[in-house]
C-alpha cells in the first residue's frame, strides 16, 4: 500500500497559510548530536521569516557563531569549565567501553553509575557556570530583556534556557527527549513504573517482576541524581534570582509546549499530555542523489545491494581489535559495504568494503540498494533508518543507545550486539540474519516505515505550527495542567485516603465499643438475674 | 489576530491525497443527540468514497432506515423494549426537573441517582436485548460476517458495536465522550482523582479537600453502576459468545483509535494516550445565509444585535411558569430574541421576541449580529458557540450539561442558572451581564474561539484521517498500550511495593534481633564481671 503522505509536499499546509506575524525566537540549544535536530527547527523557523537568536558558549563545539539562519550571542567561558569538547567525550567513551567490557564484575554496576554521574555532574556544572556568567553579565541580560522575544525554544536536558524563559517571563517551548530526571514524560504525565521503562534500564514495556523492581530502582537513581547532582549546580542562580523555594523541575513543567523527539512507531505507547507534540522523525526526507564516487560503488553492488556502517559523531574511531573483527565480518558478505571509519585501515579489510571519513547517511539509507544499517543506535540515525525502512544491526554503547535498540528489537526490526565483546562469527551471523529476506527484519522495518510516514501532518510542520501557535497566542496554557503545582500528598489524594481510613477506623472502633457495651450490659443483666 | 485555519478549506489536506483504497465501514451509532456528530463522520466518510453500513433498531428515533449516505441493517425490536423514544426522555426529564426543584431535601441526592441509574438500566437493558436479537439472528450474523468490513465505528456508551467488532475480529474506532464508567478517559489513561473531575460531580480541575473526597465518591458510584447495573445487561451475550471471563471494559480498551468528542479549549487538560484523537468541534463551519424571514428580523435588531435561545432536542417544551419568566426577562432586553419554543405562547412575550419551532442554530450563532446564546448546555451547541465566539447563558439540567457549563464558566465565557429555580430579576441580571461588553464574557469566548480554530488540521479531517489509517493498516495497535490487560496489582506495582516493604521489615527485624543479641551479650558480660 502506498504511503499517502509522501505525495504531500513538505510544509504544504503551512505554505497555504499566510504568515501573519513573524516572531523573535530565543534559542538555547544543547551541543553535540542534540544540535542536529535543533538546527532543523532553527532552519525551518528561519525559512518562515522568524528572527532567531541563538545563545551559545564561546567553547561551543557544534553551534557556530556565524550562521545565515540566526544571530548568536556568545557567552565567554573558560575552556576548562566546558565539557563541550571531543576530548571530554572521548575520555568518557573510553571509560564506558572499559566498564562494559568488565560487565561480569560485581563492581561494573557501581562503576557504570559513577561514570554516568560524573559525566552529568561535569556537564551540569559547566551549564550552571554558564548560567552564572549570563546572569552576572549586565550587558547580555539587558540585551536579552530589550530584545522582547516572543518565545524561548530550548532543549531542557541542560535547563539554562528554561531558567532564562522564566526570568524573562517568556512563553517556553521545549525540544526534548531527556531531562535531568530521565525520560521527559516522567515530568509531564503519569508514568506507571509497571509498564513504562525508565531510560538506562534496557527494559521493554513488558516487564517481569524483577524487571519492574529494577525499574523502580532506576527511577530512584534518577531522582537521587536530580536532587544531589544536578539541582545543586543551579541552586545558586535560582536562589539569587527567583527566591528560596523555586524548584527547577517545576520551571520545566511550566513549559507551554513539549516538542517530543519521539514517535510511537519507535517508542512504547504510554500516557501523554495535551501539550505534548510528537515530532520524532522530523529529519525524514526524500534522499538526494549520491556523490559520483559513491554512486559508482553502490551501483557495482548488483542485486546484493549495500550495507552502511556509521557509529555517529562520537564513536568514529574504534579500537584496532574491534575494527579488525568488523572488517573481517564485512569481508565475508556478498554485499558491498560503506563504512565511516576514522582510524587506521584494518588489515583484514575486504575488497567489498569502502572506508570513508564522512558519508551522506540519510541519502545512503534512502538508496534503493541499501539492505542494512550498522549503527551505534543514536536516535537521529535510527529515525532515518525507520524513514527509509532499512533494518538495523546495533552496536550500542552509551546513554540511551541500548534502550533505543531494545525498542527496535521489540518490533522485530533490528538486532543488537555488544560492541565490547564482538567476534567475527557472531557478527557475521547477525549480519546475515538482518540481510536474510526469509527473516522478518526487513519486512518489519518496512512496516514501521509505512506507519511512520502515514500521518496527517509531517512532524516538522507540526512542530513549527506549535511554535508559531505559542508566538500567536503568547503561550498555550489551556493545554497545560497545573497539577504539578499541587502538594504531592494532594496530587495523590493521600489526605482523602487518610480521612477515609480514619472514618473507617472510627466506625469500627464505635461498633467495637458498642458491642462491648451491649455485651457487658447483657452479662450484667444475666448476673443480676442469677443473683 | 486572524485565525490562520479559516483560510484553509475543509479537507484541503486530505483532498490533496489520492484515495488509494475505499473501505467498508460498519457503524453502530447511538440515537438522539449522539447521532448528530456520528452523522457528520458518516457523511464525510461517504464523500471520501467509503461504503457505510449502519446497524439500527427498528424503533430508532433519529437514525433513518433510508439515507443517501449509508445502507442500513434494521434489527426488529418490540417498542416496549426500546428507550429510544421522545416519551421515555420526556418522562425522565420531568422526574429530573422535580428532583432538581427539591434539591434542598435530603432525599434529593438519592432520588437523583435512582433516576439516573433507572435511565441507564433501561437503556442498557434495551441495548442488551438488541445484542441478543442480533446474535440470535443467523441471517444478520451471516450478512455481517460475509460483508468483510474493514473497521467498526461506534459510540461505546452503548457497547454493542464494541462487542460486534471483537466477535467479527475487526479493527475498532470509537466516537466517544462517555462510557458506562463515566468520562471516557477514565478507561484509557491514568486519571488522578485529585484534579480530574468525574462527570456529574460538577467540579472543575481545582478542587478543595471536600470536592476531592466527593470526586472519589462519584468515581465509586460509576464503578458500582458499571458492575451492578450496566454489565449484567450484556453478561448473557458475552458468556455465550466469548466465554466466561470476558470483561466488557477490556473489550472497549482494546479499541484501536478513540475519536474523542473533546477539545482542550473546552475540557480541562488531563493525561491522554497516543491513540486518542481529539475531534471536539468537528461541527465547526462557516455559517450559511439565513432564510429570508429570519434575515429581516435579525437585521431589524440594529446595533443591539440578537439573542438566540434553544434548549436542544430534548427540552423543547418548558413548563408554562418557566416560559413566562423567560419571556418576561427577554421582553426587558434592548436586543431582539429568537427563541426555539414548542409550547403555548407565553402571555408576557415581548415584541422583541420571535418564537420558532426550529432554528438554523449554527448559522444564527455564526451571524455577526448574535450577541448571546441561551442554551441547555449540550456539547453540540456549546462547540458551535465556541466556534463562533458567542458567550453563553446556560440553563443546564441533566447528564453532562451542568459539568459542561462548569467548564465554560471556569474560562469566564459563560454563566449558568438553575432552570428549575428561575426568577425574572436574576435571569435579566444574568442576561445583561453576558451582553455587557464591559464584562469579560464576550472577550473570553472570542479568545476560546481563536484558540479552537487555530490548529494544524481540522478536527473532522483528523478524524477521517485516523479512520482511514485504521482501514489502511488493519488497526493501530502500535499506538495502544496493552497495560489494561495486566492484573491490577501488577499495574499498580503492588507486588513490588509489598516485596520492598517485606525486605525493609526483614532488615529491621534482623537489626532489632542483632542489637538485642549484642545488648544481652554485653549485659551478660557485665554481670559475669560484677560476679
Amino acid at each position: 500500500m502506498a504511503s499517502y503522505l509522501t505525495a504531500v509536499p513538505v510544509l504544504l499546509l503551512l505554505a497555504a497559510v499566510p504568515i501573519c506575524e513573524t516572531g523573535r525566537v530565543l534559542v538555547f540549544p544543547v551541543d553535540g548530536s542534540h544540535w542536529l535536530n535543533m538546527q532543523i527547527l532553527v532552519e525551518a523557523l528561519h525559512s518562515r521569516g522568524h528572527n532567531i537568536t541563538v545563545l551559545r558558549s564561546s567553547t561551543s563545539w557544534y553551534v557556530k557563531e556565524h550562521s545565515p539562519f540566526y544571530t548568536s550571542i556568545t557567552i565567554q567561558q573558560r575552556h576548562h569549565e566546558s565539557i563541550e569538547s571531543q576530548e571530554f567525550m572521548t575520555a568518557f567513551l573510553k571509560r564506558s567501553i572499559e566498564i562494559q567490557r568488565n560487565k561480569g564484575s560485581p563492581f561494573a554496576f557501581i562503576a557504570f553509575f559513577k561514570n554516568f554521574f560524573n559525566c552529568m555532574e561535569l556537564n551540569h556544572m559547566a551549564i550552571g557556570n554558564l548560567a552564572n556568567n549570563i546572569f552576572e553579565n549586565k550587558t547580555v541580560m539587558q540585551q536579552l530583556q530589550e530584545a522582547q522575544y516572543d518565545v524561548v525554544l530550548t532543549d531542557p536536558i541542560f535547563p539554562l534556557g528554561v531558567i532564562l524563559a522564566h526570568y524573562l517571563k517568556l512563553p517556553l517551548v521545549l525540544n526534548v527527549r531527556w531531562l535531568p530526571i530521565g525520560e521527559a514524560h516522567f515530568a509531564l504525565a503519569p508514568s506507571p513504573l509497571s509498564y513504562i521503562p525508565q531510560v538506562l534500564s534496557h527494559y521493554s514495556d513488558k516487564m517481569s517482576f524483577w524487571q519492574r523492581l529494577g525499574n523502580v530502582f532506576y527511577q530512584t537513581v534518577f531522582s537521587y541524581m536530580y536532587k544531589f547532582i544536578v539541582y545543586p549546580q543551579y541552586r545558586g542562580v535560582l536562589e539569587r534570582y527567583f527566591g528560596p523555594d523555586v524548584d527547577l523541575l517545576t520551571l520545566i513543567q511550566g513549559a507551554d509546549i513539549w516538542l517530543m523527539r519521539m514517535d510511537f512507531v519507535f517508542e512504547f505507547p504510554r500516557p501523554t499530555m495535551p501539550n505534548a507534540v510528537y515530532m520524532g522523525g522530523l529529519q525524514c526526507r526524500n534522499p538526494n542523489p549520491l556523490p559520483p564516487e559513491l554512486t559508482d560503488f553502490v551501483q557495482s553492488s548488483g542485486e546484493h545491494g549495500i550495507v552502511i556502517m556509521s557509529l555517529g559523531t562520537l564513536l568514529g574511531e574504534l579500537d584496532p581489535e574491534t575494527s579488525e573483527i568488523i572488517a573481517s565480518a564485512f569481508a565475508r558478505l556478498p554485499q558491498k559495504v560503506i563504512w565511516r571509519h576514522l582510524g587506521d585501515q584494518p588489515s583484514t579489510l575486504g575488497n567489498n568494503t569502502l572506508l570513508v571519513k564522512w558519508l551522506p547517511q540519510a541519502d545512503l539509507l534512502g538508496h534503493p540498494k541499501t539492505r542494512a544499517f550498522v549503527t551505534h543506535g543514536g536516535t537521529n540515525g535510527l529515525y532515518e533508518a525507520i524513514c527509509h525502512g532499512v533494518p538495523v544491526l546495533g552496536l550500542p554503547l552509551i546513554f540511551d543507545q541500548i534502550d533505543n535498540m531494545v525498542r527496535l528489537e521489540a518490533r522485530g526490526a533490528a538486532k543488537a550486539l555488544d560492541v565490547t565483546n564482538l567476534d567475527v562469527e557472531s557478527l557475521t551471523q547477525a549480519l546475515n540474519d538482518i540481510l536474510d529476506n526469509t527473516q522478518p527484519y526487513r519486512e518489519n522495518m518496512q512496516r514501521l516505515s509505512r506507519l511512520h510516514r502515514d500521518r496527517p501532518i509531517k512532524p516538522l510542520d507540526n512542530a513549527i505550527f506549535w511554535i508559531e501557535f505559542v508566538i500567536r497566542h503568547k503561550g498555550a496554557s489551556h493545554l497545560r495542567t497545573e497539577s504539578y503545582r499541587m502538594p504531592w500528598y494532594e496530587y495523590h489524594n493521600l489526605d482523602v485516603i487518610m480521612f477515609l481510613l480514619g472514618c473507617a477506623m472510627t466506625f469500627f472502633v464505635l461498633i467495637w465499643f458498642s458491642c462491648k457495651f451491649v455485651w457487658r450490659a447483657i452479662k450484667k443483666n444475666q448476673k443480676s438475674k442469677l443473683e
